[in-house]
């Protein structure tokens, strides 16, 4: 029996339908060279991927000036280049030490998890250009500024992708035709009735060696439970008897950076006119990495912008006043993408984002550890509690806070739970 | 009307009776010099301190081997004293700069707050000796190991004080008759019916100027309301309309270390017949501070031990086996009293302790900023959210997480309402 919270399946994958049968995604939505789960997923539920729109010159915008580039400029200059080739060889040196499996047994992991990622990379890094390339694309797969990161978890990040530095944001990326959000919905056809929508859990007991589950009315008793919930939101559910102490500290303390994805939805693509793929990075808060994020068919004309409520990773924070205010926030993205791209971009036809701050039943989008946690509790991070096991992207050895992640960790558990039954 | 959730008032501070109308303390329950708030609020209220027990000599256990020595005796050989000097005065120096009612506007804030208490001192300090009393010292007042608490936190938390490195943990402590409770409860029988206990709020709305608090089956509707809960403990309040995206990012992030107080009650003092204090300190985690806590008529003989369940501060943190039972807890800090002050201590009349990670209504003890928090949303902590003021110790600028500070945020919250109503 799967209990689901939301009156969907999905997760952090979320379809949202524009028109024609399309969809665009406010959560998970990339497919990367390197997933090899998803893409054997994918394949196995018939879901076909189509390549990133990624024709046509980049933008960038710094300090009030667009500039256009090549597709496939990096947007450093030559000592920015030198300089994060650098960082990034000694990136791939440090992580190559750290196991994902267990960073917490790296040779000096205490030390590497007493600092942060941030300033770690200040004291590395003096290029500037180099660094705020690395601040934006550290920040957005944190949800937070790098000075919230450990740096044994930065490595241990780094080390599960089983790619360099220079692999792990890659130029070619996937989505998948009919939103990713399929690849769940198709997974709970197959279960039918057994999923049952609507019912957040409040309560797990364990006795006598069974489990007992209870959540809005109905109450399950069974042999096993799968939690697949980030350790942070475990934090909503009773456990009795109470978790051992050390799980307890992981879930309290546990960071999920929130993350919002923005669509703008125009009536033609006037990039891709102008001969540019959309592709822009900027030092606008709420535009720091813009994406063209149309449906394969061409057929919707549409922009997305990913950024956090917060103080991120980008030069500016979005001010609270525009953090808090649906309205604001739309304004602000759409003056940044006119910043960019011009008067064009001025009035889309809708807008809309997915705030995963203030989704009921996520803390969050994307997790992190803060410093001295791993090397303290990650280890209870996948141990299984009784007849407690535990799912979620979160627990992966291999890419955490992916859909990838997600895949590995139920594979992972579902072998755990099948030796013991 | 005040709700409180527990079936009792008085929070983390928490009477536990002996005998003969004695008490002893879960919770805190000292006063220290610059307690000045506290010493006011106790007089106002006719409560009477009386001295900590501070006669005789104390030990030491490092190593496996007991050291006995002199009353006031630092625990210091020189070259430890001389390095443990300069690191307070550079402590000094640093927090002199540092405005807690702003830490984040101090020169470097940033820099200092992508920091971690313990690698800064891992930098600074090489004497292992100093390093371990700071990081024993430090340790109780965060309730985490060191590389867990934010560097511009710890030097805002220092400042705080308005007292010198040298005079922030005084020789001399006070403690109260009648135990520190009785402050809350002498408060709370002027408040008569007003106090309503066993009442926790799930749900607090705001609308057209008012505000309705929900608390299991009770329903008050008023002009503002007054949350008196650390930040960590408000996430398990529904907020409608959601709060601030800042103050939500600082509530699901904001750390309270763990701890526990651990008394055992003997037929007779031995260790006052042996010319001891009873105050020692070591390297066993269970027992890394340990006091003479009998009431002051002498007519118990109480030893405390305070520790945190997980990895702490001193050298070796509790096994996970240990740290999760209660009996094994109960054996590991007798075996350390052995240790240290011989068999005598082997067999108390009376063993408890109060485990603030396993208390509901509490995430912790102690509060922390990890990296990187306290400049991006340490202003959300004190700013009303329309009519909702937040007090509790945590959101003192003097002494947070101590009874000063929860007396302090009080003044200056009922300020804040009045100046509203």
């Amino acid at each position: 029996m799967v209990l689901e919270a939301r009156d969907r399946v999905g997760g952090r994958t979320f379809n949202q339908p524009i028109s024609n049968g399309n969809v665009v995604e406010g959560g998970g939505e990339w497919m990367y060279p390197y997933h090899q789960k998803l893409a054997a997923l994918a394949e196995e539920l018939g879901v076909e991927p189509f390549a990133q729109y990624n024709e046509g010159d980049r933008l960038s915008l710094y300090r009030g000036e667009v500039t256009r580039h090549a597709n496939g400029y990096s947007g450093l200059d030559e000592s920015a280049a030198v300089a994060f080739a650098a960082i990034c060889e000694r990136l791939d040196e440090l992580s190559a030490q750290v196991d994902p499996e267990a960073p917490w047994l790296a040779d000096n992991a205490a030390e590497l998890d007493a600092q942060t990622l941030g300033a770690w990379l200040s004291n590395e890094l003096s290029n500037d250009v180099a660094r705020n390339v690395l601040n934006v694309s550290f920040g957005l797969q944190f949800g937070a500024p790098l000075e919230r990161v450990s740096l044994l978890y930065a490595l241990s990040y780094v080390a599960s992708f089983g790619a360099s530095m220079a692999e792990v944001v890659p130029t070619e990326r996937w989505r998948f035709h009919g939103g990713s959000q399929i690849l769940s919905l198709r997974l709970a056809e197959g279960l039918g009735d057994r999923v049952r929508l609507g019912h957040p859990v409040q309560r797990i007991t364990q006795a006598d060696g069974s489990v007992h589950v209870e959540a809005s009315g109905v109450e399950i008793t069974g042999r096993r439970c799968i939690v697949a919930l980030s350790p942070a939101d475990c934090r909503r559910i009773d456990f009795d008897p109470l978790l051992p102490s050390r799980r307890r500290t992981l879930q309290d303390c546990f960071q999920m950076g929130p993350q919002i994805k923005a669509h703008a939805i125009y009536d033609r693509p006037f990039w891709r006119e102008a001969g540019l793929s959309g592709f822009a990075r900027s030092d606008l808060a709420p535009a720091s990495v813009v994406f063209d994020n149309s449906p394969p068919d061409g057929s919707e004309a549409v922009l997305i912008a990913l950024f956090q409520p917060n103080p991120g990773p980008s030069a500016y924070g979005l001010t609270e006043e525009v953090a808090d205010s649906e309205d604001r926030r739309r304004e602000a993205v759409l003056e940044a993408f006119v910043a960019i791209f011009g008067e064009d971009a001025a009035s889309p036809q809708r807008f809309f984002e997915h705030n995963w701050q203030d989704v009921e039943y996520s803390s969050g989008c994307q997790p992190f550890y803060p410093p001295g946690l791993l090397t303290t509790t990650g280890d209870a991070i996948r141990r299984p509690c009784g007849a407690i096991h535990w799912a979620s992207t979160e627990t992966a050895a291999r890419c955490p806070g992916w859909m990838e992640g997600a895949i590995d960790a139920a594979q992972r558990v579902v072998a755990e739970v099948e030796a013991r039954l």
